[in-house]
């Protein structure tokens, strides 16, 4: 982490080599003048955001930026349902009725959905274009705004379609955190507490002690935790940009959770929802492999509890309904279904070796909400 | 370029790093055992064709892959009027209905719409998946098969969605040219010629010696003239990945071509006979510009009437049909229209310094059909 030459901003910065990237964060970065304008490929800018964000926060981004600046806008409808190819036409479509060349620059404002979208739009008008990254939700900021990875649901299966694709920069303002709803701050906090379990158990620790501060929108507790979640995604990232390793470990809780996702149908549980649900089943797996104690079962279950998330399964989901699902999950190598389990709290690991029957029937004996 | 312990098959090498790969040339490859399988990335194996094609060989693709694989295919229909993105998503739908995961391969039988179809099928399938090339046309076979360039056309732009991204080998079976229609074998000449214009003067005097004896499928002739224009071409890729220099003289006579066929129609001019015409007006541009002699412009002409190939341009087109279609050129920065011109024979060049008003002048006095 780097000062800006201005003690609010924090800078950590991803390390890609030829695609190394800053992360600023700060309350309030949103509408600065010259915040966003070093990073721009060229003149021409499209932002890209969503009917809910638009309101809150479109102004404000397109005064921080130069006069003389080609600027164009995209606003899409809000939600998971909408992440789909049509919506990324949409995106396309505009940046050719403008005229827009390789030299432009996308910039996604709003959450994941918003994020994913429009940087696999970057990655794949004009085979590639610049894009950055100004995440509005709690999600977004720790999660899917660091690493690269971009893209939409197909009917059967979410992310199935997308791109890996960096932005050329990340701006969190953590002073948007103050109009997301109280379900989604939650659902933040389940990444949150997942790069603990997975790689830091002090970072848990603390998370434990903090929980109240943060559901309370403390601005030192939430930019702390920021800060951490996205120094330990941005040092996973760099040791495996496209995930033939480590960071495959970032999916811990992600195989039940996009299970629980796609038979819910997307949307109904929020995405965090289903990776804390899929987190809790994780750990008792672990335990039941004899690696983790009761007890630490107890503490992932009662963190996410104090976050506000569920730890139950959906009641209407049988363990057909989960296996069917995490047969087409991305990690799976042929046949196997490769989860991440937890070896330890703070230490994490990817497992395929449970047959599919006995996962079966740890699945059918998980409780139900 | 390697032999390959068959003196039949010449190989040489894209080198591109980690993502270096062989390009295969010979004569009957295609349902030789053995061939395709050292460059699959798992069991699941998915051909991509096209109705033209899947009669001819798909069955002898096939005899040549172990038993034990997986192996589907798509069947799409023919022709540039189907590079589009609904085509790429019946490749999506077809990947996931059959439940395939990140290890299988995409494998391109047909031309270029096929390859470039594939290819991004490939790039974005889970975030990218193995593909390789089999290439069934002359123009393929020396163009769109090296150098990772892989996407679909909008009704605003050809190619104007789309991704780098490399096979993991190219398999060229010269005699699939032996059902290749004749227009066809033309228009794939068109690129071989431009190798020799824009950097090997030698080889543009061999092409003028050979015209006849590869319009006559010489079996020799064509072989070398394969080899020659791969190895032009890959040495260009190796040295500029993702076209940010040295790559961009590859399209010479393109941007021309593509407001040609952007304005004809996709498919009514193929994408040799436009660049064909593209660099015989780009040749005059040159001569204009004091950069080539008249004897020069005349060679140009000649070779390419000698390989079957438009040197005027379409009647229908006037100066304004073609500077609207050239400014969303992909090689444009901000709002200068960028052209591959050539110095002399056998080295080309980047100019964007004639202004519209004059570039709208020498189009209209350019002949037209």
């Amino acid at each position: 982490m780097s000062q800006d030459g201005d003690s609010r901003v924090r800078t950590l910065n991803v390390e890609l080599g030829e695609r190394r990237y800053p992360i600023h964060i700060g309350a309030g970065l949103l509408g600065e003048p010259g915040r966003l304008c070093p990073h721009l490929a060229g003149r021409q800018v499209m932002i890209v955001t969503n009917e809910t964000v638009a309101p809150l926060y479109l102004e404000t981004l397109k005064r921080g930026l130069d006069a003389d600046l080609e600027v164009r806008e995209v606003v899409l409808p809000d939600g998971e349902a909408t992440k789909t190819l049509a919506s990324v036409e949409r995106i396309w479509d505009a940046l050719l009725a403008a005229g827009f060349n390789r030299r432009c620059t996308l910039v996604a404002l709003g959450g994941g959905v918003i994020g994913d979208m429009t940087g696999f739009a970057a990655a794949c008008y004009q085979r590639g274009v610049a894009f950055i990254q100004v995440p509005t939700t709690l999600l977004s900021q720790v999660d899917s705004s660091v690493g690269g990875k971009t893209g939409v649901n197909h009917p059967r299966g979410k992310n199935m379609i997308g791109a890996f694709w960096q932005p050329r920069a990340v701006l969190i303002d953590t002073a948007t955190l103050r109009t997301l709803p109280g379900r989604e701050l939650s659902a933040g906090l389940a990444e949150v507490i997942k790069y603990g379990l997975i790689r830091d158990r002090d970072f848990l620790g603390w998370l434990e002690a903090q929980m109240p501060a943060l559901r309370g929108l403390d601005d030192t507790a939430l930019g702390e935790a920021i800060r951490r979640s996205c120094a330990i995604k941005a040092e996973v990232v760099a040791e495996d940009e496209t995930e033939q390793g480590v960071r495959a470990l970032l999916n811990l809780g992600h195989t039940f959770g996009h299970a629980i996702e796609a038979h819910q149908g997307y949307g109904v549980w929020l995405h965090g929802e289903a990776v804390g649900a899929g987190m809790a089943m994780a750990a008792a797996l672990s335990h039941r492999l004899g690696w983790l104690e009761a007890d630490d079962v107890a503490r992932v279950e009662a963190v996410l509890d104090a976050a506000g998330l569920p730890v139950a399964a959906p009641a209407a989901m049988d363990a057909e309904a989960f296996i069917v699902r995490m047969r087409l999950d991305k990690k799976n190598l042929d046949d196997r279904i490769r989860l991440v389990l937890l070896q330890a709290l703070g230490d994490a690991c990817l497992h395929d070796a449970t047959p599919p029957a006995e996962l079966a029937a740890f699945i059918d004996a998980y409780p139900r909400a």
